[in-house]
């Protein structure tokens, strides 16, 4: 019998070059560059040689090069007869040691990890230390300009709520291709200190092509006194990429958790079409 | 004129065979495997050629092979005209990412990292998730088993204070062919939860070949039930490592801080003789 199982996964993005599998050949079904999704595939295929070389596996977000995972969710079909609960350390048993299977969860053959609402959480890590942390180097980006927290405060709490967040997508975004548009909602952000770290932490509805981590950019902008917290709401109406701050690197962001039972809010509810369009957007946060 | 520098150093030990130097050739002056040690002597005759090819430098702690450092501490002596405050970024340009120079003071001529008494400060952290992190993997030790953390601590409290630790500590030590003991004091040891993960902290004024990851086997098998906290007295009294639990791997260990300013207990008012004896233990924690 046909089951669906969605398994909760984790990795060290450092060696791959993000999620989505590339440019697939016969000589190279996972690709030819590393990639989570690759990886992923050709251990299920090792673990269940019957049901073909490699299984195809759906992602809930295609998380960018370089860009770390705790919680990112991918399902596929499987007729094996293992039982649920045992697939993580069946399947970890063919991975590399910087992807591991969390978790693995029966659902419903309707279940889509991209297209049933859920809410995202991700944290994006900075070492703001003098000198970079040698243990942290791979998960937190250095930036050593002092940073003034309570401006930065200032500025998250403009960006929480339902925005059209076009100043804050890299404009090579195919999102607007497809008749979708920037309007995202941010539930919460939070920053915190950790020692010489600091940690912001975002949670939300759908994110954007490098909307994060073009956030955070302006958030330290702020922090660091060049621009203003107020400065959001200008950058929020312009609608312009290009009033907004940089773009931080990859390695400092960490997809920690996406939560199919989280309260939908009115502004989740949305037809099948904007759906779509979410799904679409999930691609290289 | 000639100046003692005192570096505090941070490392990830992973692709490192630990501090000290191995195996000095002519044609690998660094030795034959990679040491911190080496690549920092290295580094340091790099920025300063007219000193010679590498410059010496006197370690505080010797760690071992995987060990990681925060607060590592080395001296060098230069005749050069570099600022002291100049020396971490002008020598981090020539180390790799995965070792840094945190900061360097000018300290006395007869400053000896080892020989004048310090507190030290070790971390110890386990992964005590259902599946490893693949993000902590290389930094905390993955144990699966429940651990109940009070019986840590009532055993962790049994630690605490001067005793003769020869039951933990490896019997391949140097200590005793010196004519040293085993008997150190521990100031004080922390079980912390962040999240899955545990750290224990151990601060004290010396440690053994061994003694940490000894110890923090030891508390592993009380936290599992198969030791009792109360056994501690009776491994202590037996002065045979193989009353003790198991040495646990060493990446989960991290020298944490070397504090030359701390209160000096009377245990550490010792003469030349017990502090060179102390000086020969650092090697290999």
């Amino acid at each position: 019998m046909m089951r669906r199982i969605k398994l909760t996964i984790a990795y060290d993005g450092t060696n791959y070059r993000g999620w989505q599998i590339q440019q697939p050949t016969a000589a190279h079904p996972e690709g030819s560059v590393p990639t989570i999704q690759g990886a992923l595939q050709r251990a299920l295929g090792q673990l269940l040689p019957k049901e073909g070389n490699t299984i195809p596996v759906v992602g809930a977000s295609r998380t960018d090069s370089g860009v770390h995972a705790l919680g990112n969710v991918a399902c596929f079909d499987t007729e094996s007869t293992i039982p649920t609960a045992n697939f993580p350390k069946a399947i970890n048993r063919y991975l590399p040691a910087d992807i591991r299977v969390m978790q693995a969860d029966e659902v419903s053959m309707d279940f889509h990890p991209r297209f049933v609402p859920h809410e995202k959480c991700y944290e994006y890590r900075i070492d703001n230390g003098r000198v970079a942390n040698p243990l942290t180097r791979l998960y937190a980006y250095h930036y050593t300009y002092p940073l003034d927290l309570e401006r930065m405060r200032a500025a998250a709490r403009e960006l929480v709520g339902v925005h059209d967040f076009t100043s804050f997508v890299n404009p090579d975004s195919q999102v607007f291709e497809h008749g979708g548009d920037a309007v995202r909602e941010i539930y919460s952000m939070d920053i915190l200190e950790e020692g010489t770290q600091l940690v912001i932490r975002i949670r939300g509805n759908g994110f954007l092509y490098h909307m994060i981590r073009i956030i955070v950019g302006t958030l330290l902008v702020i922090g660091n006194g060049r621009r203003a917290p107020e400065d959001i709401r200008t950058m929020l109406v312009a609608k312009d990429r290009t009033t907004a701050g940089p773009t931080v690197p990859a390695h400092g962001l960490c997809l920690c958790a996406l939560n199919y039972d989280a309260v939908v809010t009115a502004e989740d509810a949305r037809d099948d079409g904007d759906a779509e369009t979410l799904a679409q957007d999930a691609e290289n946060v």
